[in-house]
């Protein structure tokens, strides 16, 4: 019997290394594989795809208890984005063959994929080649990983077997349900929403006036093909996506307008 | 003679309120339009698309001087798209026409953009609908930013009468050369490349091990039609980005991948 190698899986997230999400699906991968953890120290929710470019990034070993005890783990101050590029240029003796990002707590649907941390690590990656996928559990019900974790392992090994287009990252959302209670899986397109902020003003320490973060999402989209429908449905959301942001529709539309007239 | 209402321009940028790039830029835009200033207070080069969700947003008045005196200005302890979003929704009290954020110290092309500053600043608004534009000066030369505000000037003023397409950015990088040496202007695309970072090890403030970013830009594409190419042969190049990240063409692909068989 041919003794294949074992896959080298690297996990990390946004909601921080002690988040319970990155507990679970880093368990459930080592069912798959080799697993490493690298993950920022703290949360960093909506650092979009910051990196720490001013200053330094500190990497301190990790310990965790129980199924992951012997797993190497480090723990860094910095955002999503450092760590996926400090574990491929200075940290893993190795290219990994699969990066997972999460699980993150509140899902990463439609145009909040812009300011996720955890959709950019997995970017981050993907940017190098490297097969990524993005997990995020949906807000509501008990927000147990457990069912995530699972649909994470079902769709981590056929994409280590059949491999991703590359430079793709499949954003995955999973509703609020037990695992026997979803109703399959869906490949989804990001819904056309935006966020229609009320900032509360308010005042600060020093007196000084300041504004607070409220708002309300509006989801522009009535598609049956989008992940926010699927996810509504009970279906597990999975949508490629990538980080070629070139609208190539409009390069040749804008290619009409008179350029050449340099001055008028 | 009709008199058409002056279109109100937004000002933006990541380099903070007081770079002279903005400077330039803001002060050649009072000649379009009614110009309003709110920029970062300090430096927010690299911070990609985060937004400041934890803690409050600091805005306070700006002063300029010379021809920006009596344009309104407002400093923003944050992020460039926390100043759009304050912007659209607490400090305006009227749509704008126009977003221009720049004019950026240092170029802005290929898979910069995902962490850029900059170009998100312009990405926010696009996603409102509001006509935007992201624009840089390539490294080089006397890095002066009158070309580059000329520059801008004239692309503002077509997309003002044209419109853009709904959800673009014009991502508009200028060589680093004065503006009668300018060879013209190509629409392009972001060219495919990467960076490898070779991280330098030190030992931070409280005796830590930490990592410092120094990395190497490495172009993989050899397209004439890229926004790299365009600015090496001395054009301004104008790419036109979408915040949509989903990877369309992998949809239906992926589709053809069995995901009914929900466990196997």
């Amino acid at each position: 019997m041919i003794q294949r190698r074992r896959p080298l899986i690297l996990v990390t997230n946004d909601d921080g290394i002690d988040a319970p999400g990155l507990y679970e699906l880093a368990t459930h991968m080592t069912g798959l594989g080799d697993v490493v953890i690298i993950a920022p120290r703290e949360e960093q929710s909506a650092v979009g795809h910051a990196i720490t470019i001013r200053g330094s990034v500190r990497a301190l070993p990790h310990a965790f208890d129980g199924p992951l005890a012997s797993i190497q783990a480090i723990a860094i101050d910095g955002t999503p984005a450092d760590c996926v590029k400090l574990a491929m240029n200075s940290i893993l003796h190795k290219r990994p063959d699969l990066v997972v990002s999460g699980i993150n707590r509140g899902s990463n649907m439609s145009i909040n994929v812009m300011y996720s941390g955890t959709v950019s690590a997995a970017t981050e990656s993907s940017i190098r080649g490297i097969d990524s996928l993005a997990v995020s559990l949906v807000e509501g019900g008990r927000q147990k990983y457990d069912a995530s974790a699972q649909c994470a392992v079902i769709i981590a090994r056929k994409v280590l077997r059949s491999r991703l287009p590359r430079g793709i990252v499949l954003n995955i959302n999973v509703p609020p349900v037990p695992f026997g209670a979803i109703q399959g899986m869906r490949v989804t397109r990001l819904a056309r929403a935006r966020w229609e902020e009320q900032f509360v003003e308010g005042v600060d320490a020093s007196n000084q006036p300041c504004y607070f973060y409220r708002g309300k999402f509006y989801n522009l989209d009535e598609g049956t093909d989008t992940d926010i429908y699927a996810v509504s449905r009970g279906y597990v959301s999975i949508s490629p996506i990538q980080h070629d942001l070139t609208a190539h529709g409009c390069v040749t539309v804008l290619g009409t307008w008179r350029w050449s007239e340099f001055a008028e």
